[in-house]
């Protein structure tokens, strides 16, 4: 993996990643010279017990824009910066224009509510110089790269001492409120454990004591022995839609080997894992021949202590649970926090399974 | 409030509410003769702690029928029976036909995770006759009735001995997938206290210990001397952005008195209630003038035993963060848990305030 730092004109920080050498052949733009004003906060909300973020310049940022302005693309008109030089790199990654969290967020006034802070940090990936592409276009070597670059965000977010949690993601299709279709993902970077991941901790570490074994190597046993919920398996990673799926075509990713972070993949676990991803995201588009509208998270062991326990691994929601019929999430998934699931997750694997990809 | 119970054609009951004694003046249909053969299950999720209901019968449910067959007016042609007679009733509340919970659940076979019946109950309440109507257009006392059914409909779920939770909710809007336009709610009444009613009774207990009050006391106190928050108050009852609103537009409607449930309203205090209900949703509307996308949730206190320290309460969750801008639920809301808002809670109440209703 090839790396090269730059700090844009506005103070924004851009990294940029190759699978070759990396030669940047224009200046560093930024679509604006000055510097966002981000002053997030976060409240508590005192009934669910959890933060919720205000980024008061957020709701001017930029909407689908016209086909001719895409901010992710290398700038090839210097009047119209985009986000991103011309170059070879393979992948980019910038500090988001319109943040929700910064790692320098100011003391907040008091406010109408238990008030802090907005500490953290918002970053964009963009997965491909390829504005049309997928996600799954990119090819075995290139997805490997993004994994080692999802590894690399996290490792260098910890290293500020100021980040607990890191979640990387994709929210793909215009039909989940995309604004930019040029293929990229976010990472939101917490200075505390999110109530998911405290959550996945608490349950993967009570399952550690109780049964003297990580869950995810149970887990992957049992799913092997089964049979019924596997779609893909190389291996050394493997894809299910987990039999206690949310979402109709639920897949996650899993490596055989329990590990809690990215980092700790090989190079050969790594490109399986990347493989299987892949092949997911393919799966999924050829279900119904319609691209796929999905959020993916990279669920990773917080960072504030060794969690050995957590299970790395990648959950991939679908938003279509039948051709041309969208899953939303109504009364029971907010108001209770349980899903009604129309299909049995053994189904849905079946015709994943099935899928020609 | 008078009521009248019935039995379906194909076994599912039906029970009128109305202002009026009720007359009823056609026979009781069903939209076919034969019960759907629900077998709900219930599988537990070991990463979120949370249960997912499988109702792999309701695929095929109604979906935007055409406008000569609303299942949910009174029957007017025999040969196409809706789930409704004709009859001067207010509102009507019915099994529904395509059910995530049933109170006869059969034990299911193992499964491929921790599986169990999927014990509850799934009821439709349909808030009026008229099909183009929204639920503001009813009149206080008929929006007052309404807060009575639906304490009804918890009294008599908590008397089958089975359900320790029930969910009245609202979700509304083409935009979020409600596939029928007649104006109609939901309940999910669950055989066990799901996990955001569980995290409000574990918060609100925790402050009643701490400070010695009920929560939903200090709350409205707070919010009436800081005056930034509140949007109409009528005394007994009250709405407020909350501080820490997740949506932009979130509105909450308050009782002055602290109680935990519907049914504890006085008649004066429920017509207050009802009041204030109506008058948010008339100023959603109005906000943009169209008809705001939403989901309505009736948070009460879990039924396996006294909670007087639960807040009752009603969240409204707009889906519209600005006029065409829907808020949609990516990555941090679903893989961290925490909501990223675009705008203070008290910029967005002030608008509220100004709206003319």
């Amino acid at each position: 993996m090839h790396t090269a730092e730059f700090v844009k004109p506005d103070g924004r920080k851009l990294t940029l990643y190759g699978l070759e050498p990396l030669e940047v052949t224009s200046g560093i733009p930024s679509p604006s010279p000055e510097a966002v004003d981000a002053r997030p906060v976060m409240r508590w909300h005192p009934l669910r017990g959890e933060w919720v973020m205000y980024a008061a310049h957020r709701l001017g940022r930029t909407f689908l824009p016209p086909p001719e302005y895409n901010p992710l693309a290398p700038t090839s008109d210097p009047e119209h910066p985009t986000e991103l030089p011309r170059g070879n790199y393979d992948i980019a990654v910038f500090d988001n224009r319109f943040p929700s969290l910064t790692l320098s967020a100011p003391e907040p006034d008091p406010g109408p509510a238990l008030t802090r802070a907005g500490v953290g940090a918002c970053e964009v990936v963009v997965f491909s110089q390829n504005a049309q592409g997928r996600l799954s276009d990119l090819t075995d070597d290139q997805m490997a790269l993004l994994i080692s670059v999802w590894a690399d965000r996290t490792t260098r977010l910890a290293r500020t001492g100021k980040i607990h949690s890191v979640l990387c993601f994709e929210n793909r299709g215009v039909e989940v409120g995309v604004t930019l279709h040029h293929p990229h993902g976010q990472i939101y970077a917490y200075d505390h454990i999110p109530p998911v991941q405290a959550e996945m901790l608490r349950n993967a570490g009570r399952y550690a004591r109780e049964e003297g074994r990580p869950w995810l190597a149970d887990f992957v046993q049992a799913e092997r022995e089964a049979g019924t919920q596997v779609i893909h398996d190389l291996g050394e990673a493997l894809s299910v839609v987990p039999p206690f799926a949310r979402y109709t075509y639920e897949t996650w990713v899993l490596p055989s080997r329990p590990v809690s972070l990215l980092s700790e993949l090989t190079d050969s676990e790594r490109l399986a894992f990347a493989r299987v991803l892949k092949d997911t995201l393919l799966r999924l588009d050829a279900l119904f021949s319609v691209r796929m509208p999905y959020l993916l998270t990279v669920h990773q062991a917080p960072l504030d202590g060794q969690h050995p326990e957590f299970p790395l691994h990648i959950e991939i929601y679908p938003y279509l649970r039948a051709p041309g019929r969208m899953k939303y999430l109504a009364g029971t998934e907010q108001g209770a926090g349980e899903f009604a699931n129309d299909k049995f997750p053994e189904l849905a694997a079946r015709e994943l399974r099935q899928v020609q990809v």
